[in-house]
């Protein structure tokens, strides 16, 4: 039994669905609306209601885009023939704010994942191959997340575009700069000791 | 700069601006809206858009409702003759949470703050004389919060309903200073009422 009236109550559900909002959070925001103006919150609301209308996936890359091409594919400065595979649109994000990378993404979407029902086929997949081909690029860079799914994800990748012959590479697993051996966890660990290289 | 499309930017500052919302969190959310169907979103602007447009402060009380007069003011069962006096609609809620309390409230609306240049004429203040002489009101407790202002604006209500004779109460030192009646935990909540003493 809930102590909020119903639109409330609805209000803060509402906002409990967000990833990382919790119910005191969603209390918190709900209340947070009630103290705005009616166009604060129109406002509010338009925001991610337009936000929601004109963003979508680039036709080439399936990054989020306000255009139908996305701003680091058309941009002639990017080397095309190196193609980052990841996740999402948040991995992106990371890659372009370490300013080091020059090449262009491919955006999935998601990972194989059979405990929440997606197969390859929910991802963004089919046009990859074509793409390398036709853009003649020299090496794909698979960075899914170093999950379980984003490993399982990577393979079928990997076996996806072999018959084009590109160059498939893999970001490299280790001990994250700055962290103590100690605390590493035993994968972590195994991993670095496979991937070491001469000094 | 931002390393965000326009849309997307913009919606993540619409976050922000809720209580308690940093940056992170922010971004997180819009992820989390671009995650959703169209319907979901559809829904989830609907739900704060209604809340917002059904609740109105009770005519008695002040207190937040979807109709004219709140659960409280028309619950039969309530003790009309002890009015509680509370900052906003959260502290209603934690004292409801407790089941110990069953007079009813007066909502303020807020406190009297010389900073943020709230005086008594913002406050849901010019109907309460008048409330407690109409009601014929026994008590009135004071559980403003136990800050500066809380206390400044319990002084100045306090001063105003001494013409009507209405026994006068505070809430007991049991909530920490400086703490807000939103974060107590119920045994203090309990305490502060039982320990409530005349002004």
């Amino acid at each position: 039994m809930s102590e909020f009236i119903a639109p409330l109550e609805i209000m803060i559900e509402a906002f409990r669905r967000l990833p990382g909002v919790g119910r005191k959070s969603a209390e918190r925001m709900a209340f947070g609306v009630l103290d705005m103006t009616p166009e604060e919150t129109e406002r509010f609301t338009e925001a991610i209601l337009c936000a929601k209308r004109t963003i979508r996936p680039c036709r080439i890359c399936g990054n989020i885009t306000a255009a139908e091409v996305c701003p680091i594919c058309s941009d002639a400065g990017r080397n095309k023939k190196l193609i980052c595979v990841v996740e999402d649109s948040k991995a992106v994000i990371s890659f372009e704010k370490i300013k080091e990378y020059g090449g262009v993404y491919h955006v999935l979407g998601g990972v194989i994942s059979p405990r929440s029902g997606k197969g390859p086929s929910d991802l963004n997949l089919s046009t990859l191959p074509e793409r390398i081909t036709e853009s003649g690029a020299e090496e794909v860079m698979i960075a899914t997340n170093a999950t379980v799914e984003g490993e399982t994800t990577a393979m079928y990748v990997s076996r996806l575009i072999k018959p084009t012959g590109v160059k498939i590479t893999r970001l490299a697993y280790g001990i994250p700069v700055g962290a103590d051996i100690e605390y590493a966890d035993k994968l972590t660990l195994i991993r670095a000791i496979e991937g070491r290289r001469e000094f």
